[in-house]
């Protein structure tokens, strides 16, 4: 059945599938869509069996790329493109692997991180030296770790802001780094995430400037609890483990950006700009993080302008490589910066309801926050003093200081499937979908609409 | 604290532990363990910590009965012995890839069918033909699966009992066999389990007298969701894989079975025989199955002579090689068939709480039955009519007609953990634990101590 809206064009619904759709104010279309949209599904469940993963700078995320220019076409969006961007490139090759070697042999699943150097296929052996966090790792005593593996723990819990990963994501961000100039051979870390499966959770890693990248895997949280035990119950004798990760550099590729536009009756007005990221990390199929993202700014442009030409232009940006650094975000930025963006926001976090708004013009333009903040209170979203800082693919708008709105996600079980093989399409939970794309159809039809400035300064 | 209570044998308890126990009857001690049973978790926590996987046949098996020796020695277990057996193993492999080539290339998770053969290194390409269930598969044109790979589907969802693994087992049991008669190359199915994680559901397939056995995998549940996904939005077009599976079977190897007791103070009365089985799944670290019901048995033994010695021997067998064809249970019956038992039960559906409980001897010896029914109704265990049958490692009470109990956990979840590599320690709920083995506790605790003949029949 929603094949048919899907054939649609915003430009011109035939009157078919207009009776489908209520009254043309922006309230009655995210009624609608809280009960019936299906637009942000098929996008999600279309790119994840049809593409699967994406990671950035490959031919995968290629075929993603031409896979979102035909679904942006078919649903009548225009001016769609490719914004080509050049960007280094790793891949996470073919082993990996963690096997205890003694006292306790057996093997540990492991992934690399992103960044990670090779250990060749051969692998290295080395004792593990554990450390229960990113700050002890830093007080390592000099000399401990040449010639050994740093393992490095966290403690985290899950939030609904998806706050602890700020203090749990060092371990990732910065552990291998620190391990690698205390002479560390390779960095094994708990997976940062609040799961109990035999899932790593990757993502980036980084080495300061000067320091080579050494090896640098995420074990899942079972195999982390394992080993710690291991530790708990060897009574000092060493443990030992050969780790083999074989990842590469490709040197430069190239990526891009896909655009496209439900085109406003005014185009002189800066645009509303909806983003979301494309490229996923190699080991899942990018539902969560982030499909469902790129499918609600999708459906809410098309779900806002059902009935009619929007008085702005509303561009959706489909960005690259944004796992890998934010290659896209900042490329889209350096090209686009003379054309100025009204309003931008992001989705990239999940697919579960959002429970907040957030702008960064509640002060220069309280009519408008008031008016948003009210027309999503009956969707079960609260009103914010916080100042919205906007996502990491809206460059763009940070660098204009253009108005920015954050409609906070669910994140409570966000870290239970970020960057793992389990972010996967039956993890999306459609009821809260329907929500989170109710809600921005209801934002979108608002700025879509707005005739004044949206400025976040006076 | 609790390896204060490890470190003491049944037989030479000192005044400081027997001041932890209550007064000595069954009852006391079962409400003992329901509060503060640790035996059972130290097992579990132990095994899959110290050895890890244990797939039959091989080296990490009979580290695993090492272990288990060392073990019940030091939890005051006489008569620890290994008992030696003859089996034919097969191993894994390496290489667990299934590659979708065309009309949607992405790799999917899958690994190993036990008894699958080798696709070679290099793999094996060709299309794939969907079937919704073996009784669809068993009705394939003639000549359609001819060079093909047979897909497999069924329908399962959890149930306490876990009377669906009957009905949709038969997809991993039979499928393979019979896409092998139909000229398939090759055999994936959907994995026979009930969760959403990218963890394939592994275990035995069979192949019919002379057909030469195929490559043969289970895909996770997200991915075989997927591929089914694909053959819905192909239109027709083929789907193409390239399946890379490289198990190897080594030929005869010795396993053996784990005994040891706690000799009764009349060894001329039948033993109560309490089992469970040492090996597991290589893909898992065999907590749920059956790590936990060795500990659970065990466990049991202990706290129901913690005061006194039994009347009857209680003795335990940790089967070797249940999992790739019952050889421990059988060479054990083969080896003891001239031992009568009295009474025999076993542990091996994860370790969730009970239920119910049967027995085979209802009917022959009410009052006995009655006894146990009544004893264990306050740990929420209800009575049945049904007539036990005992589990896989208990051939040995059903080749002598011996009395059988079945004390039936809760399945609900067993099938999401079941044969995966999410069999690990983090899995089990120490509530839970402490009711089964209280139960257990209770059910020992009588029959150990119980003076007439208990016989199925008169």
């Amino acid at each position: 059945m929603h094949r048919l809206l899907l054939a649609l064009g915003a430009a011109s619904l035939p009157a078919a599938a207009l009776a489908n759709y209520p009254a043309p104010d922006a309230g009655a279309l995210a009624d609608h869509a809280a009960e019936h949209d299906t637009i942000a599904w098929d996008f999600v469940e279309g790119i994840t069996t049809e593409v699967g993963p994406r990671q950035a700078g490959t031919e995968a995320e290629k075929r993603g790329r031409e896979w979102a220019m035909r679904w942006l076409k078919r649903n009548g969006f225009a001016n769609v493109a490719d914004e080509p961007f050049e960007m280094e490139t790793w891949v996470p090759g073919d082993l990996h692997k963690a096997e205890i070697i003694s006292p306790y042999p057996q093997p540990l699943v492991i992934q690399p991180l992103g960044g990670s150097a090779s250990t060749g296929p051969d692998g290295i052996t080395a004792e593990v030296i554990e450390f229960e966090s990113v700050d002890a790792l830093r007080e390592a005593v000099p000399g401990l770790l040449e010639g050994r593996i740093a393992y490095v723990s966290h403690d985290m819990t899950p939030t609904q802001d998806g706050s602890q990963y700020g203090f749990a994501g060092p371990a990732r961000w910065v552990g291998a780094g620190i391990a690698a100039q205390h002479g560390a051979v390779a960095t094994v870390i708990k997976s940062v995430g609040t799961d109990y499966h035999r899932n790593p959770h990757v993502g980036g890693t980084g080495f300061p400037e000067g320091v080579a990248p050494t090896p640098a895997g995420a074990l899942s949280l079972p195999d982390a609890a394992n080993l710690e035990r291991m530790f708990d119950r060897s009574g000092g004798a060493a443990i030992v483990m050969k780790l083999t990760l074989t990842p590469r550099d490709l040197g430069t590729t190239t990526s891009g950006n896909v655009v496209g536009e439900i085109v406003g009756r005014d185009p002189s007005l800066p645009p509303v700009l909806l983003a979301c990221h494309l490229d996923s990390w190699w080991n899942g199929t990018g539902a969560f993080d982030d499909g469902a993202g790129c499918g609600i700014a999708a459906a809410a442009a098309k779900n806002a302008t059902a009935h009619e030409q929007p008085l702005r232009t509303i561009r959706v940006l489909f960005a690259g490589a944004e796992e890998t650094g934010l290659w896209g975000s900042k490329a889209y930025s350096a090209a686009h910066i003379d054309e100025p963006v009204g309003v931008a926001f992001e989705s990239d976090f999940g697919a579960d309801r959002i429970w907040q708004f957030q702008s960064n013009f509640r002060e220069a333009n309280p009519e408008l926050h008031a008016q948003i903040a009210r027309a999503v209170a009956r969707f079960g979203v609260s009103n914010s003093t916080i100042v919205a800082t906007g996502g990491a693919d809206i460059n763009i708008a940070r660098d204009q200081d253009a108005a920015i709105i954050d409609l906070q996600q669910d994140g409570s079980r966000y870290f239970d499937l970020h960057h793992t093989p389990d972010d996967t399409l039956d993890k999306i939970d459609p009821v809260q979908l329907r929500q989170n794309v109710a809600v921005w159809t209801q934002v979108v039809g608002i700025l879509a609409n707005y005739e004044g400035e949206i400025r976040p300064k006076e």
